[in-house]
């Protein structure tokens, strides 16, 4: 069952829930072994009808092994609600914990048609399939996904627009600077 | 002559004036032409004592051409008083409007030692030098650069850290949406 307000964002559109550069929670699973990590360098590679985001993911991690394994990954947006589920998924390894997500309390979930786990309480989900680059990938980290799917919480993005400002202080999504530092995004501002 | 405020971050900071995803102006000289143009699609790559970032640039961008001339640019982030000049250097290309700069008010200054245009008024600057990368310039118009300078606005940029909280509104910085729609960044979150 997906969350209330789960709501799907077309394609096109998909692309605005990164644009304003949030910090992101990168999910993935293979085997039936699911791991959440916390990422501050994600971003829109393009948009348009096949939208692409880049993602930076240390060797290191294992849930840069189940993206390798399976060829999917989601990105999601946690708001400030999940600050420290947050921080917690992105400090502890699931190398060194395995209980990771249960000791941070991450819950999981499916969009329709998927098996790529999504975390519950974030405000923006893409799903997204590897593109593979070996050489970015070896080189430099980086990972590029071509998005698939895309939803976001209706309370908080709808028409294709982020609506913070009348929605609960709560959903305003993190943008991290350094050590458990985040700013929550803030006032609107037209050009 | 630098602006006043503008003070050196130690290059293994740097990441942090960008950490957080705001919206930049990318800019770029070649042979005594300077253009700037805004990117939502910038990133940290990596930190530590060798910083790299990304950015997307459209095959059609003035400041591309002068980019791969020059082998050179700069990412710098406008704040909330720097919108309509943010919007403007977005809109214009310097191809169809070539007084684009002087149009939008757009005032260059240089670091010492650089002959890289970077624009007054904004609270965070990086120098980069190109990391050719043919493959991801030509399929992805995605750019790598090492950061070779880093500056910020000490009013909001302090000991390694965003100050935005205890500085002026006008000082914060952009994170665009879409069509001239942007976020201020907004209030500290602790995890």
């Amino acid at each position: 069952m997906t969350p209330e307000h789960f709501t799907a964002v077309p394609l096109e559109k998909s692309y605005r829930l990164l644009n304003h550069g949030p910090t992101v929670l990168v999910s993935a699973a293979h085997d039936g072994v699911a791991n959440v990590m916390a990422a501050a360098w994600a971003c829109v590679l393009d948009f348009g009808q096949s939208p692409k985001v880049t993602v930076v993911l240390d060797k290191a991690t294992y849930t840069r092994e189940l993206l390798m394994a399976s060829g999917e990954f989601a990105l999601q947006l946690p708001p400030k609600a999940l600050v420290t589920l947050t921080v917690g998924v992105g400090t502890d390894s699931a190398r060194e914990v395995p209980d990771k997500l249960t000791k941070h309390g991450v819950q999981l979930f499916n969009a329709p048609g998927s098996t790529v786990p999504l975390v519950a309480g974030c405000v923006g989900w893409l799903i997204c399939k590897r593109v593979p680059e070996p050489h970015n990938e070896q080189t430099y980290d980086l990972f590029i996904g071509e998005v698939v799917g895309a939803w976001a919480d209706e309370r908080v993005f709808r028409d294709g627009h982020w609506q913070f400002e009348s929605a609960s202080d709560d959903l305003r999504t993190l943008h991290h600077v350094a050590g458990g530092q985040f700013y929550a995004i803030g006032e609107p501002v037209r050009g």
